[in-house]
């Protein structure tokens, strides 16, 4: 598991951005669509008809695996296939993680591809946007890769779908962990809290 | 947080799962291929511009909110938006959820859409296909709706895209409290462990 790939020109890192970023938006709202959809059986063999096209296209110029992390010449990570925060991932939605240092947050909206019980999220999209989160803080911002060891997870209520805010920090560090802590919150209040212990890889404990 | 809407003929729910259902696989696709592309401006340009259409085509005749959880008149539970299983989600695995009574498992396969590490699955993917699979354990294969009330991951080693295995089961079950297990497997072994507390509602207590 290592980070091997020929970093990205800052300027190529911007234009790759901006071709392939409103794309991966008109996805994301295609798969909403997809769920919600009461269309007939000749428009939707239609629309598969398209789709199927695209994606031929698509795939006729693409790289031989996931995604991966690559990274810029300016030492910026570029996690565009992350299913939390992947700008070129249509099923993240996607959070934009902004951090002081000490804590870090970001404010995001759920629909229907998220959901579990009826009008609420499903309890494992929480749970993979607090770990993404809790990494994130004890990664100090993606400076220093981290994994998760162990994460606990506490619903206090249901989480209705729409208008949300995680947060997350580190409450202490001993060597190569470091104890993280995070929740989910509507607008009345938290929802869901987390627990969690990150550590710091072998290969990756020596600066870059 | 109720279900309420009208049960579906059941070859009515056919009709739609046959309508819907490979329209859905060729969405997710789709996502594969948007994140992995390497297409040029013009092409994504033009690719844009067919899935606006397409979704526009698809947003004509469409329910107002997410999809909830329709029933059959048969009693089977359709959870055709769910992230974990649901066949009309295309960020779903999906996870086909067997089960035995006592144990539930599913075999499945992670790809570019679901990668946290470079080849690895993102521990919080991990985490929420086992939040759903113990939910689906603890709730009798989904003849009981639960709600997770806690549950504590453990990430014994990365797990590796590919061909994943999933299983859990109940340990015991105490008044509304059901206490859950489960691990996911590659070929080598175990890589996630994972036990939760999961909680009958009070509307779901006395028998439908």
């Amino acid at each position: 598991m290592q980070f091997t790939d020929e970093p990205v020109d800052a300027d190529e890192a911007r234009r790759q951005r901006a071709r392939y970023e409103p794309f991966t938006e008109a996805v994301r709202d295609l798969i909403d669509a997809t769920i919600r959809t009461q269309a007939g059986a000749a428009d939707i063999a239609a629309a598969q008809r398209s789709i199927e096209a695209v994606t031929a296209r698509l795939r006729a110029t693409q790289i031989d695996g996931p995604y991966g992390v690559q990274f810029t010449t300016e030492g910026d990570g570029m996690s565009w296939g992350n299913p939390v925060i992947g700008v070129r991932n249509p099923m993240a939605p996607p959070l934009r993680v902004e951090s002081d240092g000490a804590r870090c947050w970001a404010e995001f909206d759920l629909g229907a591809a998220y959901e579990g019980p009826p009008n609420h999220v499903h309890g494992g999209v929480s749970a993979l946007i607090l770990d993404h989160l809790l990494g994130e803080a004890a990664s100090a911002g993606g400076n220093t890769p981290v994994f998760t060891g162990t994460i606990s997870i506490k619903y206090l209520r249901g989480t209705p779908l729409g208008a949300l805010r995680a947060e997350a920090w580190v409450e202490r560090v001993d060597g190569i962990k470091s104890y993280a802590r995070g929740v989910i919150s509507d607008i009345t209040g938290i929802t869901v809290e987390a627990d969690g212990v990150f550590i710091t890889p072998q290969w990756a404990r020596d600066p870059r």
